[in-house]
């Protein structure tokens, strides 16, 4: 008899997203000739850059010929790529990660819930609250955790992050083996400085725990000083995973592509206590999982790294920071206590009058036609506040940000 | 203190296809200028045919503009794709498989490893022997059973394919809850008729266990009667999971695209007995850990679908059956005997006076300049046999095979 795995029973409702999706489908069919405008999901609105379609078009050529074309490519990403991302990324910032620790990959929600599948289910898991939902649900899908119970999956150490501690959590109480944290933070905007840093880094030696990093807005950071790296951090090559991902950094939400470090020195433990490298299993669950990533997909990516792409690509995030400085001046003038946008796409606005995040979510869809995210969507800590994000077109954020200042 | 999953430690040496990949580079690096011809990875070297060439290119030209720039796709592929799909794989040959059964991913290495995730692991699981080692290796890593024991995993129940059953299994003496099959099969190249898959759908049915049905090489069966889908058997739909592939179709192996087809009518069990729709599991898992396919490669994907591209992608797999052909007479005057490469672009030959499958590989790396793929890589019934794959061009096989008729 075939047995489902039955710790996906507990997991609550749809994923987040297609929740919102199913909830905006809804409006625009009983409502056909409102102007929807979305700030909801997150994702890019200007299109690939011209040095990306350049190099995205010449990789789909070699794939017209016999003497170019190439089938399977390596599982860890091809050369030219991962070289390029060590160097621009790491390397010429002073940071000595090599080329081999990089692994390509079509997607950092694809390797934060895969990387689950490494460690044993005996891991205690902390994650932040609020934060991007991929991270708990992946721990329940894998059996990391207990049933759900009102807003908290058991098993799960939830480390709150409210205005009262600037959205930035406290060293848990109960030790986690795995801590998922995510800088510039997805939902809030909050980044963390060297010195918060350096706190997780130590904590994580002391305790032989893995930090698993997700920086996929690091892109959008704008302060000096905010690390971009948890490597700028000494030792935390030998405690931290970083997740990277090319979605945010250069528009491929549609195009698929991402990176994560696994450093040779990470090390976690068997139940002897003995010790392992865990690069090799990475290494041995993405050769045996993956076929890698399409190859003018890889060539498109890779061209970011160029002068002119690095260019097009940094007006691409300037235009959307000024979309976030728009729309957190405006919430702000409209009465809104607004976080984030600053080194971040993401405004994290508190309700007002106490109302749930998603009441707030049906209102402003229903009065303003904007679809934003609500905050508890994000974890229990989020409820009471909302997501706006900063990926639509300057004059539909500016319109968006007219209709959310004239609710009632 | 972080844990590994150590289940991982169960899994014997590299995945077969790296190990391969690391000798023939240590036979390069030592002998430059040998001429070597590649006949072991099962990688296809035509290039993509004009009319999935052009489509891609528009794809990419659309996520250069405004207009046409596509963010988040749907994860379960993209409605055109889906129903080309549907009606071309199915529907059209009077199968009755909705759009909303298809899961397009970017491949179907990652889907027959992805798919154990649904399924808790105390479902037994069968496998052929020898067989596609993705199945077993992604058991072991989700830690479906014990150790490895003189070649084979303690818990995983193996079913001998041998030229003396024809290369097709008997029905297994202890029950199995999950059934890998793979047909047109790898290595072997064997096919099932619709009796055989009609005894296994009954035999689901009667034990309420799982089919998970790899036809990636379907679109190489070329004798009538044959099923290119497990679907035709009545009955298939309430107990078998389909996965295809535009690999060997169409030579996605660089590109990535694949689709499994999960029915609505399919159903699992809980522990205390209650039946679940499968398909939501698949769904929940494909939404929580993938971000859909690269939108220009499943554009590039439908186009295989249009008149001009069915002809276009037939010719490409009517050049590879051509070699098949040559493959298996040169062989066969050779003096081995060979199988397969009729309904499949795998021949499979036994090996002369009982030599060893690495043995085999050596000596016909080193003395050919030839690679192919040890049969015991594939299971401890594959040891004597060795597979050629009809995937190089048609001057490299006629080479290659001259070579390998010389050896001594």
């Amino acid at each position: 008899m075939a047995k489902i795995n039955e710790n996906y029973l507990k997991l609550q409702a749809g994923y987040l997203f297609p929740e919102i999706g199913r909830r905006v489908n809804k409006f625009i069919e009983s409502n056909p000739d409102s102007k929807v405008i979305r700030m909801g999901i997150g994702d890019v609105t200007r299109p690939l850059v011209p040095s990306v379609i350049k190099a995205f078009h010449e990789g789909v050529d070699e794939m017209a010929s016999i003497g170019s074309f190439r089938g399977y490519g390596p599982e860890q990403g091809y050369e030219f790529l991962r070289e390029a991302v060590a160097k621009n990324e790491y390397q010429d910032n002073g940071i000595d990660i090599p080329a081999d620790d990089i692994f390509i990959s079509d997607g950092s929600k694809c390797d934060t819930g895969n990387i689950q599948e490494i460690f044993g289910n005996d891991n205690k898991v902390a994650i932040c609250d609020p934060v991007y939902p991929v991270y708990a649900d992946t721990t329940v899908m894998a059996g990391k955790t207990g049933g759900y119970d009102s807003g908290y999956y058991k098993g799960i150490i939830y480390m709150p992050c409210t205005k009262e501690n600037g959205f930035i959590p406290e060293l848990p109480e109960e030790t986690p083996d795995l801590i998922f944290l995510c800088y510039p933070n997805n939902p809030t905007g909050a980044v963390a400085t060297v010195e918060e840093l350096k706190k997780w880094v130590d904590y994580a030696h002391n305790n032989k725990s893995i930090i698993l990093y997700d920086a996929a807005y690091e892109a959008f950071i704008t302060e000096e000083g905010i690390p971009h790296s948890i490597y700028e951090i000494d030792g935390a090559k030998e405690v931290a995973i970083e997740f990277r991902s090319f979605s945010k950094t250069a528009g491929f939400t549609g195009t698929r592509c991402a990176f994560t470090v696994v450093p040779s020195e990470l090390k976690a433990f068997d139940s002897a206590g003995n010790a392992h490298a865990v690069k090799p299993f990475w290494n041995r669950r993405q050769t045996t999982k993956l076929n890698g990533v399409s190859y003018p997909v890889q060539k498109a990516a890779a061209a970011i790294y160029t002068e002119q792409g690095k260019k097009e690509v940094a007006e691409v995030i300037g235009y959307y920071l000024e979309n976030a400085r728009i729309m957190k001046e405006s919430l702000t003038e409209a009465g809104y206590e607004a976080f984030g946008g600053v080194n971040a796409p993401y405004i994290w606005v508190e309700t007002k009058d106490g109302m749930s995040s998603w009441d707030f979510f049906d209102k402003v869809l229903k009065e303003a036609n904007v679809v934003g995210t609500p905050g508890s969507g994000f974890g229990p800590a989020g409820e009471g506040y909302f997501r706006f994000s900063a990926f639509a077109g300057r004059e539909s954020t500016i319109e968006a940000m007219e209709r959310v200042r004239k609710l009632k």
